[in-house]
């Protein structure tokens, strides 16, 4: 099942950026982790939004269910809330850090109220264990 | 007169998207409702803010009318409210469904106190209400 | 068609109050120009809470059109409001000024989340482009 | 023993008014619903605040007991609250729907401070109840 | 018709408990009061959040009326109010004094949003009234 | 000098009305205070807001000054508010009791910011310095 | 009668300190206009907190009335709140702008619900009222 | 490995409560589950909140992981907030339903701070994935 | 004389939970030091709400002094704070580690305003000063 | 030990302020029972806030201990926040008065924070308890 | 020394948007005054955020020093705030006007926490001062 | 040129204060370093708030310009504030630390919205840069 999984702002420096925050795991190694787990996984990363949304619609057209890691937009682009709203399929937000843990800013995301689930603080495993019950679906 | 028609995320995507709140005309047919008000009417659509902001300034530049369904940055894009307070020209907000009805995020608009006027609720005719109220000025 | 075009309080002095944010517009000339778009328009104005609920309740069992500048009231008339909710017919809110521009006590209407629509911000015409909507439904 | 049955704002329409909200009694029946409860109840509806002020003051003159739906004036008329403030007799303040089941602008009325008890949520039948508990006093 | 009135923290002391403010019913007056009103009220009162959730499940099950008075859980146990959820007959709140009237941490109850109505400030004819409209449904 | 002295609501009750709060003054002896202070003092009193906005309108026609006590609607009527904007003489607002040391939503006035003055706590007196004022000017 | 008048920060600089709001009265004409109104009026300035609270104390032993324009520290200066708490006499608050028209931060005084009494915006002619008021207790 | 599954408030009642808000699964189906996935799962409920601080501390003395489904306590229990940091091992929240889509009250959970991660909405395969996480560490 | 010194949920964990923050003084050391101070003192724990309001029905009861560290309960339990309002002797709050410096939500306590007074900070020896004040009375 | 027991404003007039809330033991008596609990406590007090810093600064330089009571300074005073923050004691803050039953503006202390104690409520016994709890360090 | 002068939405315009605000100096002179400032100043100007960052992200890599005016960005862009938490080097956030002084969401920035140091107010030069202090470093 | 550098409550003690935060730089280097960019540079500092006012009048009545670090009389200190307001000359606001970075209490500076501009963050050579920035003017 080809599954989405899209990763937003600064998500491709992963491995080098607050690597006490996000952990030592890079980019690339991320994507293969998810191929691992569904070898139709497709991977991407982009910071701009206007990128994002588009591959949202992509997904909304094509029904696929979509991993989405929005990253510092998930506390104020209404936009991709918007995009969100249009998926036909499930959509799984991830949260590598345990964002209820950090800044009071990143305790609420717009986006969780259109997902079907949210998985946070687990690290890149979110990622696995997002593929995993897309899966099973 | 020529007149600016920009809207903002999501928009391309009329008819398909969430149709019980956005109604079913398609961006094309909404495309036509504006010639047909006004077949100077120059009607854009993005998802990309840069590429919107970049309207306004030409907009400013020209002295241009400008009819804005800025969507969802309606209610965080102070980039955009930035842009539109340099615009010499009047400028009417419109928003397709009526936001003071829906989530309380959409209730508040930072487009609304930098534009002259701002028409909700009355779906794709607003444009067509804006367009004629500039057509008269 | 005939259509009820409601007025609540201060309106009445039209021209004469505050021509720097309502205008120079006339009451009467008000009441002309609503005429214009609609000859069954029927206008009215009241200081009176009481007096413009009965109106409401009329178009109520009448299912006539509503264009209503509640003026003050609609920042905290919550009678107002539910007079609105039994309204069966459409429901356009109109305001002269631009309300978002305002004191922040104006920014939101209790009446807007069961109007139609609103038009705020284009002056005297918003009256008329309501009725030039109602026409056409 | 006499008491005053005083109805505010919109319930004059009960039961044409959102009867998923009110129920289908009418004002009427809800009138000699409460003569059934008390021979001697004084069942009163306006619209008009300035009347339902003099109504509590001829309470607050006679001491006589009052049953009191203020409807949406509840969520805001201070004015209201300190007419109710002058009675010497008790007071009973009903709403006949769950009002904190409803917005959120209906969860605090300014009565009930200054009301002996407050019943919701118990349809017409809290009319009813608010005159058995009077009449055993 | 088999009800249960089920109190909440501290309503076992009534009597002794702030009379000024509960007044000086007894507990053991109260059951009988309740008793009097409906002979098959079964009245029990527990300062064990856990024992009431359980008789709230086994009102769930029977799906036999509630009268509840919560006390202060009432401010806060959002476990209290997802138990009542699940009630399948009409649940009645009560609160003996007129909350409203006291500290502002008591104006809002988690419970009331769930329940069919409210009665408050009757002392403990709260209870009686309540009996007495779930005996008449 | 002729002066409007304007009442609202509940005012007409003084001397009856909740003594400890506003004193012993009856609504006569304020209205011989005013006209001692001057005898063209035109003293009234209102529980119709309609009636209180028609004699702004009144002032804002003659120009004459304005001594108002709104009472309850001080601290909601934006309509009252709206008809002081439009006064062209001098308006000195008036409160019997220190407002600042009552309830919270006593502490605010929408009229304050468009009266030129205010004057609270002092009593009935606060109607003769009022008064007063306006004579020297 | 002995009344002291104590003005706070920056008001000694009247005349000169910003007199589109403050006016142009300087600080020794207001110590005149002052005296004019009371001989006995003792006048006096600081912009010392300490030595303001002195005065008070001073005020609290001897029972003199007081009239407080405590300027800038109204708005946050708890210490001189509990120091006008000891007052035995009368105290009037005076402010020469209107601050309710003015930031949000001058909307609420700290002395005021303390003070018997408030006079604000009726500029200087506010210290005359309140020894007047004084004057006649 | 042994890992403690322990689930709260209302959470025995799983497939008959709220079936629409929680799925038909039932809570032995959901024990089931967990041991499928872990047979040395051990899995509790508890509607009393020391029983769950008891299980909670055991953990901390063992060092086992945890799965914890707070249900209603999530949103107020500082005590079980408490419990939790003093887990030697991981802590993984879950959440069936998606509490960011439902009353604003569900969205801040007080022991999310204080786990390792959190999985919402999911459905009880978040438990699934909650031990499989836990069985690679 | 015999007092209570009663302690909430995850106390009787003292010297192992998070010794950085409340020392490391185990429970059992903590017993001795408060028989130290007074050996009538009744010392006693408990993770149960039920049972903690039960030796304050107790404390009512008898009219013993009691010292109270209501830990995480202090923050929410009002339930708590309505079986110490029934207390007939003096209350002291304690609380072992500076509750003003940790997080926003252990800043309030809902049993403060109903105590005698309140020691935080102090370490362990918070008991034996509120003993000692008590044994002085 | 020598210890600095310091005193904000108003404290001076201990006795005669506000018995009621402050009790009846005067300042001198305040100094006699300090000296009593640590013959070389140091008292002061100041209603100078640049006095209290340099006493604060005083003990930053020489190590003392301090017991402090900010009074009306502890709600606004981050200037003596900051000299507190200096100190290289232990501070122990003392409140006379149960601060979280007064007013709401009374409840927090910008120096709790950066205090090692506070004790409230337990009138000047507090001062006592607090030198006691110093000598034993 | 090389330093990124990196320049956010709106900024390319600078002259010609809101003089009054901004100044006259136009964004060709801006980039003349930094180079005057340091010959090795990079100065860029974009409308688009993804552009931003990827410019962060170098800086990130080399180590460069960063002079960052955001512009609107600064009031809600968490996406920027995360790239600058990623630089290696110094950060500098440079505000033409002083956004204090203006609408109230332009007074937080949501990069200031994580800038080293910010300048506002100063015009144009505020670039000149922060290549002044970069330089010196 | 004559310029005065105002320095607030503790500033006195830099060096030793709060190493980490305000840097190892002594006051005495501070001044000497202000003489270094402006030999007229008159450096003072005060903990004493009637001071600082006296100083901000003598400069607003010569015209000099201003360098002031308010320290923690910033974030409350209104009467500073006003002060500052009647400056004839250009008043740069200096902070050695980055306050958005620190608590929540030192993000926002009354002074901030009446001084020219704002330099924080890069320690005491802020001081210089306002200084050399005032040089120039």
């Amino acid at each position: 099942m080809r599954v989405l999984v899209l990763n937003g702002p600064n998500l491709g420096r992963l491995g080098s950026r607050e690597p006490l925050v996000y952990g030592d795991t890079t980019y690339d190694e991320l994507v293969a982790l998810c191929r691992a787990a569904n070898p139709e996984a497709d991977v991407r990363q982009t910071d701009d939004e206007a990128t994002m949304i588009g591959w949202l619609h992509e997904a909304a057209d094509s029904g696929a269910p979509v991993v989405l890691n929005a990253a510092a937009w998930s506390h104020y682009s209404i936009a991709l809330r918007d995009a969100c709203s249009q998926l036909t399929g499930p959509l799984v937000e991830v949260h590598i850090s345990q964002t209820a843990a950090r800044e009071d800013f990143r305790h609420a995301s717009v986006v969780s109220a259109v997902a079907t689930g949210t998985i946070t603080g687990l690290g890149v495993d979110g990622y696995r264990l997002a593929l995993d019950w897309l899966g099973r679906l």
